[in-house]
């Protein structure tokens, strides 16, 4: 199900030969009857952009957000190729329209991999026409598998949005601090919605979800997250879209978190109490990607003091004296000095996969909460090498 | 030698009990005549700032830039300890003044080690009257060692300032991206100098040295460097004093960087080309604290592409075609795609311990380097317990 659980869509997944190991990595998502239909992306801020997202918006723009299909691969990100990986991208919408019959601005695309290695275009372009044939009403699976890199499970959400359905697939272990999108999403909609309100839609439902996930720091060459809408439901409320798109994002950010390489730990980072949203945002953040911290919690270890001294260095208000932190609920410093605690329950806590940390600076209402993991050997083994 | 290379200082350092390992960690540096010098110092601009920094702050504060001793404690920060904290820090002072007969105003104090845990602070006071009689012409080396906390070595270095010297020591190997200053290190000098000459030299030196040394991204709460000046080399010339104590600052920060916590890899980040040297400083240090690009650096791989998307997305102007990366030299990417290049000689660069990787963006005239490590398992083995 998933990308195909709303009414209108089809899809298919292949192992075209692009991966050594011949796993699937071939996958489409496009309309049941061939017509385009409503759509819209938002992509990685990465200067260094990748091929397919160069691409995709550009026929997003050609066509004033129409598609009949996407067409995505893993095993090479089409990333730092030049123009021969734009030629590639194009090459491989040309494909799928000519099986389709539609023309090559209608396809988008996206990619996945290694970074800076020419595209075995050859390979891509001979697997199309199975993939296309492949193509099925439940064919979500397939697809949402073919997008896999090092992630360990497929990530799938269907979302009932009353009336209307909000279906998709993302992909995504490492490389994760999306900025406006993450590595690879499509969802799909029956809801009737103009491409605006999907852009819309898109916005706000990434803003808690992709972007408040922040695996390892490193924000992707090729984050790219569509949306298609069938139009099959008929219109239906604009805020009941947004709440499912919404929905879906955060469900498939969360089975990201989840999933991300190496890790032990999936911890929800809350700052509270700060001057304003945007600060608190930059605490969270700041504390997500502070190794130290990432190594207490492999660690099983509710060492505050390293939290306590990443927010007094990321350039926002901090005041110790209105400083606490709670593991778990628990609170264990309080003016930023060691509070008599459960000691036992707070190791209890530590101990679990899922973490609650919460640093209160005392100061404002402003809050944010970014989700992300420990640091682990693992992470290391799956990133010292490309082979 | 070292911090007692200079004449006029001498130093000490002892077992009083704070480790339970029972290694020496209380230190002494102090004029040898027992007469207040020129003192100046730079510290740590994290907000979560530790005890001695805030007395150290204060008693060059009220002593307009003199000082007779500075007492150096490893095995706990005095950070996040609250008034208890700031009350130990005097009382440190106050018991090697007693010693020596001066004000307690006239002493400085630096802590290190872990965060969040009242100081011991009647072993400590036990300890000071061995340490002040423990200190001799020839003590640096004594009290260079009983500053180190998870540094495998002491640091310290002499530099012959033609007519002066300047001598110090330092420790630090992991919590290191310094700013203004990195975790403790005392410099002393025969030159005759003002606090405000002082002052100055600290600023000049530590720019390209500590404050261009990233190991971790995290800054302490506990970052001091101190420069003490005894004069009796009398008046010198204020240019080779400012570079006596940058070479001192480099060769400090360099030691610190070759012994940070689990690194297999001594790495020499520079950023060329770009539109000012704050945009390259920005894109060094960003590199600097991927881990990404850390970890393929740790299994010796030459992974560019990591380094483009981590320049692509730290919000400094950046072209894709104008793009290219060394590695010892070779040119491995130009205009962000691969470059042909001998590949043997890469990977023989990538096995040897230092690092030389220049990253050009081609835009501008703006340069920086950041000196750093790779990301191993024993960093994390190091990070991931308190105990």
């Amino acid at each position: 199900m998933s990308v195909t659980a709303a009414p209108g869509f089809v899809a298919g997944g292949v192992a075209a030969g692009i991966k050594p190991s011949g796993n699937p990595d071939l996958s489409l998502v496009a309309t049941a009857d061939g017509l385009p239909v409503a759509a819209a992306g938002v992509f990685t801020r990465n200067k260094m952009t990748a091929a397919p997202v160069i691409t995709t918006r550009a026929h997003l723009d050609a066509t004033n957000g129409h598609a009949v299909a996407v067409v995505l691969n893993s095993g090479n990100a089409n990333a730092a190729t030049g123009q021969q990986g734009l030629d590639d991208a194009e090459a491989m919408c040309a494909a799928v329209a000519a099986e389709l019959g539609v023309d090559a601005s209608q396809v988008l695309v996206c990619s996945t991999g290694l970074i800076g290695i020419p595209m075995p275009i050859d390979i891509i372009k001979a697997g199309i026409p199975a993939v296309v044939a492949a193509r099925s009403a439940d064919g979500g699976q397939a697809a949402a598998i073919a997008i896999m890199t090092t992630d360990t499970v497929a990530k799938q959400v269907v979302i009932d949005g009353g009336g209307f359905v909000v279906g998709g697939m993302a992909k995504g272990a490492a490389m994760l601090s999306p900025n406006m999108a993450t590595m690879l999403a499509v969802l799909t909609t029956d809801a009737a919605a103009t491409p605006e309100q999907l852009k819309a839609a898109l916005v706000y439902g990434v803003a808690d979800s992709f972007n408040a996930l922040d695996v390892d720091g490193c924000t992707s060459t090729n984050d790219t997250v569509l949306l298609l809408a069938s139009g099959l439901a008929g219109p239906v409320d604009e805020a009941a879209l947004n709440d499912a798109v919404a929905n879906a994002c955060a469900s498939l950010a969360a089975q990201m978190c989840a999933d991300a390489e190496g890790a032990t730990k999936v911890v929800r980072m809350t700052v509270t109490g700060a001057v304003s949203d945007a600060e608190a945002l930059i605490g969270a953040r700041y504390v997500s990607r502070s190794n130290l911290v990432k190594c207490s919690w492999y660690g099983c270890d509710p060492y505050w003091g390293r939290i306590a001294s990443d927010l007094g260095s990321c350039d926002i208000e901090f005041d110790p004296s209105k400083f606490s932190v709670s593991y778990g609920g628990i609170t264990v410093c309080r003016a930023a000095i060691d509070a008599e605690h459960d000691a036992g329950a707070v190791v209890a806590h530590m101990a679990g996969r899922n973490l609650e940390i919460v640093a209160d600076l005392g100061l404002g209402s402003g809050t944010a909460t970014i989700l992300t993991n420990d640091l682990s050997h693992a992470y290391i083994d799956e990133n010292m090498g490309t082979s």
